[in-house]
């Protein structure tokens, strides 16, 4: 499958790769806007090409586009293409290459600093500053802005993945890119053009009746769901020789154990250090 | 401006209407998925015609197509159409009328407790649950889906807004929509056809230099453009009769008094009692 351009495909077909023949929903509503983001796949090897002039930009003004909590406005990102502070990003990131490939590499930033920094020189104390609602706030704020910003690039024929290894140390990525207290790289994105070699299919998901619930939260049938869910990941992870081969065992590999985390159990005293108090 | 369906303006009026004529970048890559992100704007009042069928599945399906950190899909989402809960759920909010005028208000779901079930049935101890880091993951996930889902609704003539106002009481959220333990209505999000009376411009952002930072951090020149940016909305919120006149003022409003946060400086005890740890 060339993955350099979105493919269009019929929603009857977009939806059985995102759920597996047995599980899609029946089609519905369905335009080219629908079709690139059910087309989404997390690409992990890149060409070395930049992007053309002003498409960073455009990137940047789409992630703007995105509601943001009271205007407030509490990101930030940090556009790097150098490649020694790419390597040093990688190193964070448990030395995932694509970051080293890609021609641009985002830092997501969590951002009260800016904020912070108009309270000062307005004389004004902004009591909302050390809550866990704030630094909510922000990191909502920038995922928000980080899937615009994903979108505008896939539909230009660029490819992204998100990188939340970044949180293995953000305390060095604020090294690396120079980040003032109360601002902290919630995670990272690689962008650019895929290389051939790093094309893969559509991740199905789970069941909508998992995840989709009317009215009320309603978890009747899940045990089953997942049954069916792990054998046709299962399917997915044999086709494009994944190691991982069901969900559940990927959830319990994941969030079993805490050396899985990599460091990302300490992120409280982390972020105290940051200056985000989390009260 | 009609804003029932997606105005499609050029590269440049777009971006003017984003950032104004004097602070917008030049005009870079563009397609009509670009045009339709920078067309958001966040919708107050609804019409109640119902979705169309098979509406509802397209959001979620591209809610779904979003990323989510290791595939752990850690976020649920119900579609509330109830009279009297949106008018519960209106009450949490403030009272916001669009709750109880929109057809569909979806109560997106920092969901930690399907993942708990899974561990519980295999008979696993997930020993990552009681961590920040994975509060903050189900967050991020969740929003990163939302996204996803507000760009497929406006691409299809609907109009949506955020409603983080639901944070006010989390626990009342999930007696209303019958949460289980490990699960959070993170934010609301009103969907529905946009009310002529409540057709408003785009909003302006802060200008791109704030906001995107090349290689690393840099305030410089801030000051300036956050007083070029306070003219520029003080002018926005004139013309759309709104009472914020400046940026300024706006972030002095929301940030600068604990009353301002309407019980969310709470929010660490609630999210221990919800079974957020956040260790």
């Amino acid at each position: 499958m060339d993955v350099s351009q979105p493919s269009v495909l019929s929603a009857a077909d977009s939806l059985a790769l995102r759920y597996g023949a047995e599980a899609a929903p029946a089609a519905g509503a369905w335009n080219e806007h629908i079709a690139l983001l059910l087309s989404h796949r997390s690409i992990r090897g890149y060409r070395p090409d930049a992007l053309p002039g002003g498409t960073l930009e455009a990137l940047v003004a789409a992630a703007q586009s995105a509601a943001t909590s009271s205007n407030l406005q509490t990101w930030s990102v940090i556009a790097v293409s150098d490649p020694d502070k790419k390597a040093a990003l990688a190193k964070v990131a448990a030395n995932q290459k694509h970051i080293e490939q890609c021609p641009v590499f985002l830092v997501w930033v969590a951002d009260i600093s800016r904020n912070q920094r108009l309270g000062a020189e307005e004389g004004v104390t902004l009591e909302t500053m050390p809550y866990q609602e704030t630094f909510l706030v922000t990191a909502i704020d920038a995922a928000l802005a980080a899937q615009n910003a994903t979108v505008a690039a896939e539909s230009l024929g660029l490819s992204c993945v998100y990188i939340g290894a970044l949180r293995n140390d953000p305390q060095e990525v604020a090294r690396i890119v120079g980040l003032p207290t109360g601002a902290f790289g919630v995670f990272g994105m690689c962008v650019g053009y895929a290389s051939t070699a790093a094309a893969s299919g559509v991740k199905p998901r789970l069941p909508q009746d998992v995840v989709l619930h009317h009215e009320a939260y309603d978890a009747t049938g899940e045990r089953a769901h997942r049954a069916a869910y792990d054998a046709l990941i299962g399917g997915f992870s044999a086709r494009n020789e994944m190691a991982m081969d069901t969900w559940t065992k990927r959830v319990i590999g994941r969030m079993g154990k805490l050396a899985a985390m990599a460091g990302r159990d300490k992120m409280v005293a982390v972020l105290h250090a940051m200056g985000f108090e989390l009260k």
